[in-house]
């Protein structure tokens, strides 16, 4: 299959490297819109087209992934290229995502072709845990906790605060929360008793620590319903310790069977993520290929990773994925 | 959903718990290869039938969940059922289910009807976890350890040893390898490094104990190649501290990503389960459910959980998962 990256970030650059690991894919090339001379692909022969090119290219491509960011760039782009490519995005504002669907449906029914959107791990992996989770145990209640991990709309929000040079912000479940769910206990968890943000920032010389540090934790929605902790360091140590994107995450449900539900159960499903976009990446490339198999069957439209039978995420056929890994 | 169980012991038995537990789903009886009435099924209201009568239901049942042993039982249970019903079974012998797919598929293909095989947790969920994770990260390595849990297998066999009035055995992993993996570390381990045995066994008054502990721990595939312990206590204390039949496992799976390998990712999968037959019973419940959905769409023959959609388990509708869980 040939893929093509439309977008050249952290995410598109994991899909450069991503490709590399499926023999049964090889990488067109990358589609961005900047000048293409401007942009250091990770690999020398990589080829790079300016953005506003990638239609006279349909024919070439078996799948584009569009690396573009869910706030604006996906809910224009997706639909927009989803007539004349199978695509496969990440978008993952949660709450827009029917809209979205909506959107790139239509799209992809008007041109024959196959979408799959919110692929990665959460929406994606993370979301088709809780599915069979939730139908395996019925009589049940599920958790979602992240981290411990980097948050770059926080960090992002952190940076613009006056003041502020540079920062990192780290999501990080709250244990002893862990430990209740996964004993079964069904704890209800406000929002403060399931995460805490710890925060790295850099500031000027001569800022106002102690107003940064008060408008950090007090900010509404980004910090102020958690227990924030916030370090200054200098740009040296930051750059030093804290250049890693890590994330990560735990799917628990548990759940009750039998006589008088006297049986207890608990499914956990975890990731330790050392880039979070380069397993996106990974992600979204295993998904190409069902997006190829599955156009080649004839079926179009837009899908999620909930309509997708793991069978077409394998390089191996049916028949190997029978005897070496059922 | 019309759902019947063919066979009634532990497995039959959480069938019959976990349709109560899904209301898209109605329990037509059990079949049963016993006199019906000597068979005592959890709900009164449960209706029996002989075995030999449920060709003659065929246009009442839906769903057949077929709940007989691997061994010997399934082999020809499952073939001969799948021609007039759309079945789903638990086929566990991991090396016999290609020939086990085969003849259920021609059978299930001439009747007109879908089969899905080797549905529960192992084979099944940890299978589709080594599947989903081999895809996401094909530069890698994946684990399965057991336990802590009852090998009914393993608890036969020292109850088979003369002398042994009743026996559990418990498989449990090793923690220390269990952490070894999860490190990363890629460590390649015997089978003696990922497990040990641990036996609880009720000897006959007057019966040499020394002999039955040496007969255990050197009984070849069983537990030579295992750290065992045995146990003797009394039948009072193995009906009372282990009359439950708890299982679980982990599959785990690292990989590296990115330039030069330099990200590692786990993606972990677990199981803690209270009953492993009630457990496999909700799998078997949720897979019927996709199992009646396919029928519906015309799709025919022998299916395995890598050719299910996920949303097809669900009793939500693709609209709501969309909504509400990704």
């Amino acid at each position: 299959m040939k893929i093509a990256i439309y977008g050249y970030g952290n995410l598109g650059r994991g899909v450069e490297f991503a490709v590399r690991q499926n023999p049964d894919a090889e990488l067109f090339g990358v589609f961005t819109r900047r000048p293409p001379e401007t942009v250091k692909t990770a690999f020398p022969e990589t080829k790079v087209f300016p953005a506003a090119d990638v239609t006279h290219c349909k024919d070439e491509i078996d799948v584009l992934i569009i690396c573009g960011g869910s706030a604006t760039d996906l809910p224009a782009m997706t639909p927009a290229l989803a007539a004349d490519f199978n695509v496969i995005d990440s978008f993952d504002t949660h709450a827009d995502i029917p809209k979205h669907f909506a959107a790139v449906d239509a799209a992809a029914r008007q041109g024959g072709r196959i979408a799959i959107i919110s692929v990665g791990w959460d929406p994606g992996m993370f979301s088709l845990n809780r599915l069979y989770a939730s139908a395996i145990l019925p009589d049940g209640k599920d958790y979602t906790f992240w981290g411990k991990g980097v948050s770059q709309g926080h960090s992002d929000a952190i940076r613009r605060i006056e003041g502020v040079l540079d920062a990192r912000q780290y999501t990080i479940p709250v244990q002893s929360a862990l430990e209740s769910v996964r004993a079964g206990e069904n704890p209800e968890l406000t929002t403060r008793q399931k995460h805490t943000r710890l925060c790295y920032v850099v500031a000027e010389d001569g800022a106002d620590k102690a107003r940064i540090e008060k408008e950090i934790v007090t900010m509404p929605k980004y910090f102020s319903d958690y227990d924030t902790t916030v370090n200054f360091i200098s740009q040296e140590e930051l750059d030093r310790d804290h250049k890693g994107i890590p994330h990560g995450g735990f799917v628990i449900r548990t759940g009750k069977t039998g006589a008088d539900n006297s049986s207890s159960h608990v499914i956990e499903y975890s990731l330790k993520l050392d880039s979070n976009p380069e397993f996106t990446a990974s992600v979204l490339v295993a998904f190409a290929r069902a997006a190829c198999r599955m156009a080649g069957r004839g079926d179009r439209g837009c899908k999620t990773v909930f309509d997708i039978a793991p069978v077409d995420l394998s390089i191996k056929t049916r028949e190997q994925v029978i005897a070496e890994m059922l």
